[in-house]
């Protein structure tokens, strides 16, 4: 195993564990929807977002981890919360979610509908529990709401499902791209470089890197989806062909695609590099990419 | 018309007018979710939250309204996100809320969802918006969270779905009447306390009155819906008896539901009392109690 390869693994095992400490205990006359709540987040997932925020809070020089951590937490409780929404009859109707039975189907409707709603509200309680400096938090939390609400995922995702079945003009494509997806990866990078005290200038570099990022990683999950095969994947294939959407990959083809993703990805890692030079950032843009899986 | 209820007109119209000034434009790509998000806060509503917030605020001498505006729209945002998504076909299946058709109704079961959630992460940017002094601003907005979430609101309302057409025990019957409906009206007086720089044992005497004044709300309701007429309530009565609901006066019986809302109401308007004398809240506590509607 590469050291990148090894540092991914010790990181994605350790922010599991600390992630395991913010959740609530299964105890209580609401024990359904506590339980409901901790299988959801966890019931595995990349944990990208905390590890994005992680690094970059260690890029600008941010040496107090314990204090990063609840917000490490929050946003991956958000990120669950959508994922538990989106799999939700009306949504997507998917009944399962990384091999297991996703929320709803495991708890019933209207316990999935509720384990999103409390997911979403216990991420702004956990983020509070951050010992940062009040004016800091307060922005931190403040940017984790701006890009998962109306003018970020939860936005893209409306208009995601409002356009399915129809073809998109490219504004509108870009535009789920950019708010679905990379809103939530923006607001990763953005909270660990406010968190470590950047300026409003390494702040607002490290918005456009979150966004590139996010573009790289949305298109390669399509260009994923037509070329891989399920084995690799751990999910099933051609999912977008069936349900007649329209990816980057339909839209602009494979090869602009790929050419998308190379480009996309440059761009973040130049953005990244201008801070300072740190080797397990850079690779882990670039594995995104280069991914097979 | 009583002073009282002059000023009640008054206050609500003028929340009303605040309020719409904290809505989205309806505009982008998004703005489907945009226009439901408004649609839902913009259905009526008696606005009790923030008028609670906005006098208990007052009650402790708090004179710079403009600050509190963001935490009364964010309050109400957390109310209407939560009636959206009790109306949905898993929950309550209702068509109709206040007599216009529910936002899942109109907009769909996706943009219903999608627009609870919206509503709920939209009330934290919103409160972000407010100019307190930062320290307080968190601790109010951490309290909002708090009472609305897993241990607040929304773990009354899974354990109401759960229990129900089964019969509860008064502990449990208590904590579904404590958490769903009385939560958000203790944070409505915290947040007024917090926000006008009351001190802990102000802020938690509060909390002791809110619980109160939800108790006795919340059994007025149960006890309407059994002696009141669909024409003077505005909404169809007999509701619990039809879903085969246990309620404070099914369980307790009408007489002793009577005596406790009389006690719960006189509890609360000494708490409220001890602070100073401010006759509104005082007889908007008891107004609650006294309703016929």
């Amino acid at each position: 195993m590469s050291d990148f390869m090894e540092e991914l693994r010790l990181r994605t095992e350790r922010i599991n564990e600390d992630l395991s400490t913010f959740l609530p205990e299964e105890e209580g006359p609401q024990r359904t929807i506590l339980t409901a709540c901790n299988y959801s987040v966890e019931n595995g997932g990349k944990r990208l977002r905390p590890i994005f925020m992680e690094c970059t809070y260690e890029l600008f020089g941010g040496r107090e981890r314990e204090k990063l951590l609840p917000l490490m937490a929050a946003i991956e409780m958000i990120h669950s919360s959508s994922l538990v929404h989106d799999d939700l009859p009306c949504m997507d109707n998917d009944e399962l979610r990384r091999g297991k039975p996703s929320t709803w189907a495991k708890f019933g409707v209207d316990m999935g509908t509720l384990c999103g709603d409390a997911l979403m509200i216990y991420a702004f309680e956990t983020a509070f529990k951050s010992k940062l400096e009040p004016d800091i938090l307060s922005r931190a939390v403040r940017l984790l709401a701006e890009k998962s609400g109306i003018y970020g995922m939860i936005g893209g995702q409306t208009v995601d499902v409002e356009l399915t079945g129809s073809i998109p003009d490219p504004d509108t494509l870009r535009f789920i791209y950019e708010k679905k997806t990379a809103a939530l990866i923006e607001a990763a990078l953005m909270m660990g470089a406010l968190a470590s005290g950047a300026d409003e200038k390494g702040v607002s570099l490290m918005e456009e890197a979150g966004r590139d990022i996010g573009m790289a990683f949305q298109i390669r999950d399509d260009i994923l989806d037509v070329t891989s095969t399920a084995e690799k994947l751990g999910k099933s294939v051609h999912a977008d062909d069936r349900n007649a959407k329209v990816t980057w990959v339909t839209f602009y083809g494979l090869e602009q695609a790929e050419e998308d993703v190379r480009s996309f990805t440059e761009r973040a890692v130049s953005a990244v590099s201008l801070i300072s030079q740190q080797s397990f950032l850079e690779e882990l843009i670039r594995s995104l990419v280069d991914r097979s899986f």
